[in-house]
């Protein structure tokens, strides 16, 4: 597979080309070597490209962190309030927002890794930029849970910890998804959402 | 808090004390620069040690990260063998599994992470080794979970996608797990129990 099959599809509105191939470049030094351990040398190495030509789109490897970050989020957030602002009951909005979750992190589990695992090395306000979105993607699944709570459709004994749990359980495919395993994504999407519905106490009233 | 403290206890058998120091320094070397921007001489220093005295105890950096990740595989399969080998029936067993399964995780979160992040740096004989050991910790919830279905306590769509998904829910504490956040390990354990049980569908019946 190719470095850029293997990140997918998730940067093809980065341009121009050469910035796109930086990131995809970016993401996969970092998921081999980790941030840290990585340059912007050699990120440039894996693109064609040499440094000089890397510092015309990006100015340091945090920047490059920091786009990657961003796209992936904004996506997470996307896909999570189509979810919630969905047709349908509680149990088909989170059923919905938990496949398309699921199946982002398989696909990308490559970025995803870097996204989870690098948050730390953000600069400070990148961070900070960083943290409002992940509120919003809780915000959006929690808005979910709580609208079945209202209708008596789920039974759940905490709201937020609750939230807390099937984020984690989706984000966490990224960690042991692996694309030769026995599962699909999007069969993993089917079971993980039949396991959250369990989880809040769907259909059992 | 003392880099020894917010590694836990975890630690205890290794010994000579200088090994002992070692493992901590590295744990926490690994869990902020990654593994390969990590070098001896860092974990050295981290230490209070000479490059010269840790080659006494580690012949490699390689070395002490397969010592971090053996000691925490051999606990995670030592504490979920007990659950599984536990008194009562398959939803106390799994209750009991989870939760410290979960609370290990939320105390030895640093620990946690590098043993989870840093697998694909093994060499192939340790990884392969590693490897065996988390079969058995899989092994472990898979019993219970089949045990609980083959009693009529349990109905579960897929005994081994659900292992997955519990095991993967707990080991993800230990990405998010903050101990300054509002909630401590026993609560986080308690609460995952619940959900635990929810997803194997105990009690319905």
């Amino acid at each position: 597979m190719s470095a850029e099959a293997a990140t997918g599809e998730a940067w093809e509105d980065i341009t121009p080309d050469a910035a796109r191939r930086l990131v995809v470049a970016a993401v996969q030094a970092f998921a081999e070597r980790g941030y840290h351990a990585t340059t912007t040398r050699d990120i440039a190495g894996r693109a064609g490209m040499s440094p000089a030509a890397l510092y015309i789109h990006y100015k340091t490897k945090e920047e490059l962190l920091y786009q990657i970050s961003r796209v992936g989020h904004l996506r997470s957030l996307a896909m999570l309030g189509e979810a919630r602002d969905g047709e349908g009951g509680a149990a088909d909005r989170l059923a919905s927002a938990v496949r398309a979750f699921v199946r982002w992190h398989a696909e990308h589990h490559t970025t995803g890794r870097v996204v989870q695992y690098e948050l730390g090395a953000l600069a400070p306000d990148h961070y900070a930029e960083i943290v409002v979105l992940r509120r919003q993607s809780e915000d959006a699944i929690r808005t979910i849970i709580a609208d079945g709570v209202a209708a008596g459709d789920f039974d759940v004994p905490e709201v937020s910890g609750t939230t807390l749990a099937v984020l984690s359980l989706c984000i966490d495919v990224a960690r042991w998804f692996n694309p030769a395993g026995r599962r699909t994504p999007d069969e993993v999407g089917a079971l993980y959402a039949d396991l959250v519905l369990r989880m809040v106490g769907a259909g059992r009233r």
